[in-house]
């Protein structure tokens, strides 16, 4: 076995072969054996119309005999045109311009670079360093990691990287003000107010991962918290990054989470949903106040650089414009609500009282069930028992691709996901605690 | 005009705006205008087969149908085994790991971690510093950053990376020895052994690209400096790491460069050529030595993190695959022999002579003339003249996309151009020189 997975200790491997999946219809994935797994994680969050959707094999399947890649300097194409349009149409206000990349971690690369070096060209080089949420995850590349903290995927790479600043962050799990989240006006967003006070001139900017902290065991916390970032950015004078890779496109129940709270970042980082979980492909939107930091003489050596290879490749941004034209044609958002308070409903039914559960929490299409060992003295299972993973593998034989993370059974389904399946996937999830957990 | 476009001063836009490509077939690029232009640099030195190749579409097509996507976590398929199997029956001696990622700089970053890491988990956690080489170019990831030096593309980011050590590189160019690169036995490599020896207690390994440096200025040098430094490396225990991200697949005359110099690396990054510039994807293939040093029990704690959302994309492993099969079928690289030394004797008839040629050189298909004001002298034009940025505008115009690098016009076409094209391609360089310099 040659390959070197991703995300796994391959000694794992010995116990838990990994599954030759050989096809996909819609939610469900099927094995060699014929075996059919419901999708529960959308394959890590990507997928949103299904897997083989109709429409977007189209897209593809003509942009391949177009143009399937072309470079991306001094040069435009249809696909990336299209795509360009679209995503500003619906952006939040004030982002005006799309720098195309090639993953996520690209994509926060690229803004973290963008941010500092538009200070840097309206001469405030000082303003270099960036403020991050405990707890967060933007992505493994080093300049990512440098804003992730001290978490297992990073520490073992801290010489690597330049580490930035860490704020304590919201978590309405864990709240020290005892509020629930519905309503909170958010007044744990005290200490960023004071990190931004208090590194003010040299900071470049905060970024967020705004509502979920999908990677940081789904931490959620209510809008309020990014009003006021937003406020204290501005006033600051530094930029807002809002990280909408995990979280854009639908997922919390908005095209994008920072319209919840009636926001608009300076930059915005998407990726995954971008081409419903077909193709790697990111964007950074920013403002026309970023861009024109940029835009000089070429000989006053000015241009913001950073280029990939596949930089704005046609068939990822096919993919992307027929997300987008299915998005447009069923009015997605809208239909997603129903199913939504539906999964919210058949999640709760089954885990609220559960003896292990001691937290049910939902934003939009995300809900997560944790489990600790003893939910009322607030006591984990401990992490050498891997009581997420042995679910998972109950969940697999069961039916489901219900991936842990950590002690938590989430459930974050491609949208296309029928009422019925989701009462399926419930059944499945509290068949396959039980049978660990009993 | 919203996007945003790499590498590229965008206030350019106004007196060159970017041509609107339409379709591509084999070496030809067709705009909107039905305007051909030879694809003289591959797209970013990705195609190697051409513009729509039928059994490249074909393999992309049927796997669209069957599983575009899916987590590659405990997970694997069809197109991904094939890719690893292939990949390793070709990779040069005791590379027997592939681990996916899904762009060039993506795979440098892994390969770095990977490298720090394995000595963390053996016990060495202050092996943690990268030697590479000076005008190298490994990516535009923080961590890529680290490894390129003082570069154009890099300095106005200091700040947001950790810089590695830099080491004066082999510069046939510019030999301070005197020596020509045909049979050179590389005394240049002195500045990297007393790097290495002044280093060696905190090194974790040593970056470069084999043979050419081609976003160096097409810099290049012989096989022995691999070879020496594949013994230094050894002897010092730390890795070798090979970015063959550029030469890889066929580039250099031999399927990957390294092979010239008859030694084989700790880590080679492959990605560009890998999908035959079709789609994003990137690999690291590596040892069982590097592998073992992180299979370990789960709770050890000792596994390689480092993901991406579509790590290990099946479509893009689908065309990795067919770019392969080409390979093996058509028995491409013995088949390239007489069209490489067509181009350089085509590249040399043409520029040898020529009064701003200071060198014309080669390696395998990658072909560059750099053009200087003064060659005698050794005086470069001045940079804010923009001579090459000029001759690649005319050459446009004549039917090529020969996008120049500073001063140098290149050639590094895909495989399948023909005699013919290879003489039409450099008259119209030659034209397109003399439209600007007469
Ligand atoms: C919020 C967030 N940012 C960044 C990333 C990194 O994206 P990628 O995996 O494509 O590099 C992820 C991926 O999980 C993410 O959830
Ligand atoms: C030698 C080398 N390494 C790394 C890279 C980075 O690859 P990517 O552009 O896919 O990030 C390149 C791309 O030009 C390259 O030439």
């Amino acid at each position: 076995m040659p390959i070197w997975h991703p995300c796994t200790q391959m000694k794992d491997h010995e116990s838990y072969p990994p599954v030759f999946m050989d096809r996909g219809q819609g939610i469900y994935l099927y094995d060699r054996e014929g075996n059919a797994y419901i999708d529960a994680i959308s394959s890590w969050w990507v997928n949103l119309f299904g897997h083989a959707n109709p429409r977007i094999v189209r897209a593809v399947t003509e942009q391949l005999t177009r143009l399937e890649h072309v470079i991306f300097a001094d040069v435009t194409h249809a696909p990336a045109e299209e795509l360009a349009a679209r995503l500003l149409a619906i952006a939040t206000e004030g982002l005006t311009r799309v720098f195309f990349a090639d993953n996520g971690s690209c994509a926060v690369e690229a803004a973290l670079k963008m941010s500092h070096a538009s200070w840097r060209n309206l001469g405030h080089p000082e303003k270099c360093r960036f403020l991050f949420l405990a707890n967060g995850y933007h992505g493994e590349t080093s300049g990512a990691l440098g804003v992730c903290g001290d978490r297992l995927y990073a520490a073992p790479f801290a010489p690597l990287f330049v580490e930035q600043i860490e704020v304590s962050g919201p978590d309405c799990f864990n709240c020290p003000y005892g509020r629930v989240r519905e309503g909170c006006d958010a007044p744990c967003f005290g200490a960023m107010q004071e990190a931004i006070d208090a590194h003010k001139d040299v900071l470049s900017g905060v970024i967020v991962e705004p509502l979920v902290q999908c990677a940081g065991n789904f931490r959620m916390y209510p809008p309020a918290y990014l009003a006021k970032l937003r406020q204290a950015t501005t006033e600051a004078g530094i930029h807002f990054i809002a990280d909408e890779i995990a979280v854009g496109f639908g997922r919390t129940g908005t095209m994008f989470a920072c319209e919840q709270a009636g926001v608009s970042p300076d930059f915005m980082c998407l990726s995954k949903g971008i081409t419903s979980g077909t193709l790697p492909l990111s964007v950074v939107l920013t403002t026309d106040a970023v861009f024109d930091a940029f835009y000089h003489d070429y000989v006053e050596d000015k241009a913001f650089l950073h280029s990939h290879s596949y930089t704005g490749n046609p068939l990822a941004c096919a993919a992307a414009c027929a997300t987008l034209r299915i998005f447009e044609e069923d009015d997605v958002i809208a239909a997603n609500r129903a199913k939504i308070d539906y999964l919210h409903t058949a999640v709760r039914e089954r885990f609220a009282g559960y003896r292990h559960t001691v937290d049910i929490r939902s934003t939009g299409w995300i809900t997560a069930v944790e489990l600790y060992a003893d939910p009322e003295r607030r006591i984990p299972f401990d992490w050498k028992a891997r009581t997420g993973f042995r679910i998972y593998q109950e969940a697999k034989k069961r039916g489901a691709w219900l991936r842990n993370l950590c002690d938590i059974v989430y459930f974050m389904p491609p949208y296309v996901i029928t009422l019925e399946e989701i009462d399926k996937l419930a059944d499945i999830a509290l068949d396959s605690v039980k049978a660990v957990l009993g």
